[in-house]
């Protein structure tokens, strides 16, 4: 809690531009914080003496979009074409949540909408959500600690009925099935860094890498010493 | 005064992902609003209708690192493969600024500084800056008005002694040479959307093509709507 975390993804370098510009034309949810040089593990700007290939829990793997197996680490994997970006995450704001009173353990889910992205060559897909139910006056504070943090999603990017944007209640990718918000609570949606993932999915690229979910990589920034990458 | 304006650079094809990178690893610096795919002369996204061959006044043209005469179109020497950067530009948030009762008339030089920026590929160099010279209420003012438009360059990067950034008030890139800050004034100073064109003119392209100072693309978005791409 307190530092800032990112999604990862690795691609290999004839994917590069055209994923660096998927982020950059869908800011709000790939907000890019580094990109490696090719065949280099280390981000060398935001946690030097890192290693990408080791310093993450646990790694998902795609082949040409079939997923494999997750591993403990990528160092098999590895090849001096390989090019990865560390993307802004939203649990980089949760101490500032918790700080200013807005619980964030608990009512969080990770959901697709019915909104696209803008897409650049093979990458493209819907706006992945993360939703929180919070109490109208939370709500208010929420958005005015997270817009803080542009370069970890900002402030949401919706309010209140779930179907305006049409974010599936019934099948969340991360949380329990939800059948409507309760009284007294208002959903509050922010964009979410599982957005760049499914969309380097739906690219099937001949080979791709990722944290494994809620296996996000952490630096040693403090994040809130951290305005811009 | 109060619509979003942009800085220029067209670049051909192969230095698309270079000069992309070099933005994202200087934010401050270059917030790329909108990239164009290779040929294309509209940037649907934030200014649909518009051609980035004929809408600005005057652009300016590098062939090799040489500048040639600046052109009121560049219609001749559009092709297929060139990529349009538009890049945020402070100007966008002068009208924010006069409401709040900070001045963007007079007092305002754009300078070279010592800091470096992150290399990307061939493009490199030093950070160039903003200054103006403002009262310390002023100078706090602006700071947290301009901390609201982060994709046009945001809060400032530095304040008051501007040898602490190697600023070279001696030869401004734009306005009269300067001696010494006035008694009663601080010195603010933002990152320029001039650093990028500076780069690209580094990396010597074949082709490079830019405005020419002072007449940046104007679009029809309010800049007190706009907080994202």
């Amino acid at each position: 809690m307190g530092y800032v975390q990112c999604n990862l993804v690795i691609l290999p370098r004839p994917y590069a531009f055209d994923f660096l510009l998927y982020c950059q034309r869908n800011p709000r949810a790939c907000p890019v914080l580094e990109v490696t040089d090719p065949g280099n593990p280390e981000p060398q700007r935001i946690a030097p003496g890192a290693d990408l290939r080791t310093d993450l829990a646990r790694y998902t793997v795609w082949r040409n979009g079939q997923r494999e197996d997750d591993r403990p680490d990528i160092g098999s994997l590895w090849r001096d074409d390989l090019v990865a970006f560390l993307i802004g995450s939203g649990i980089t704001f949760d101490l500032a949540l918790e700080r200013a009173g807005v619980p964030t353990d608990r009512d969080r889910w990770v959901l697709n909408t019915t909104l696209p992205t803008e897409a650049a060559g093979p990458f493209a897909g819907p706006l992945v959500v993360t939703m929180r139910w919070l109490t109208p006056e939370q709500a208010i504070i929420a958005t005015q600690v997270s817009a803080r943090f542009p370069f970890n999603h900002g402030a949401p990017i919706h309010i209140g009925d779930p179907a305006a944007i049409g974010a599936d209640l019934a099948r969340p990718l991360f949380g329990p099935p939800v059948d409507r918000v309760p009284a007294g609570r208002i959903a509050v949606f922010w964009a979410c860094g599982v957005t760049p993932q499914a969309a380097a999915e739906n690219a099937r690229p001949e080979l791709m890498i990722a944290h494994a979910p809620a296996h996000s990589f952490i630096t040693d920034l403090l994040a809130d010493r951290f305005c811009q990458p």
